[in-house]
């Protein structure tokens, strides 16, 4: 996309009053949804530009490249908008797992027989992913929604 | 699930300050995403007790049963919640389509060689589901995101 078609993309959107549409990762291949999270202007023109998901970390109110820490990135296959156009919805190759928590997708839990369960894919260890002093810093922490 | 099970489900969600969860609804059986809504701890309980998706309507602010205009319901198939328990994925079987513009999905626009094109399946003629008066009263208009 040009520059001019991305600007006109992001014309479309309607943002919230905290300037966010909603984003929906969906695994390209399983038709798996993997999370949800946000996104503003930047983070969405970055996603168009590039083909890698970005967002913004509402918790660390910054620009987020998903994978960023853990590698585990998005690379964009198809993008939707929703009929109000405050949604997103983007179709993706996941490498890795989305949750910060290790597992493939975010909704690893499930209502079975009246009790919330755990079913889901674990793709990796969050331990080693994210609690590796870089630099004598720990990287750990304040992550939520989606693995970093 | 009996109504100790659920109030219990209704503790782990986490509301915004709109006292608000996100929604994502599911085609239980083709994966396609249908909507993206908001609900409430009232229209979780419904939701839970009935089979049937209710939501909290932000821009009519009501509990919102999905389909109590159009009839097109959304009966539970299965109930995923996310890492941070702030939303909620819904597989479904939606009958007729969740798009108050007459699709069967509302992400029916989507991003071809740097332009936005409509492409979704439309299922119903809005203004036949929506613009009939009843008791005089033209009941079209107000809805945003998913048919009533």
């Amino acid at each position: 996309m040009n520059d001019e078609q991305i600007e006109k993309v992001l014309d479309i959107l309607k943002y919230d009053s905290a300037g966010l549409v909603t984003i929906v990762a969906q695994d390209a291949g399983s038709g798996e949804v993997l999370m949800i999270a946000h996104a503003n202007r930047e983070a969405v023109r970055k996603t168009l530009q590039t083909g890698i998901v970005h967002y913004w970390s509402r918790s660390r109110q910054k620009l987020w490249l998903k994978g960023e820490t853990s590698g585990h990135v998005q690379r964009v296959r198809e993008i939707r908008l929703d009929c109000d156009g405050d949604a997103v919805l983007v179709k993706i190759e996941q490498s890795g797992g989305a949750c910060h928590e290790g597992y493939r997708s975010c909704f690893f839990r499930v209502l079975r027989d009246g009790r919330l369960v755990v079913e889901g894919e674990k793709v990796f260890d969050p331990k080693t992913v994210y609690e590796t002093p870089v630099s004598g810093i720990n990287r750990s922490g304040g992550s939520r929604g989606g693995s970093r």
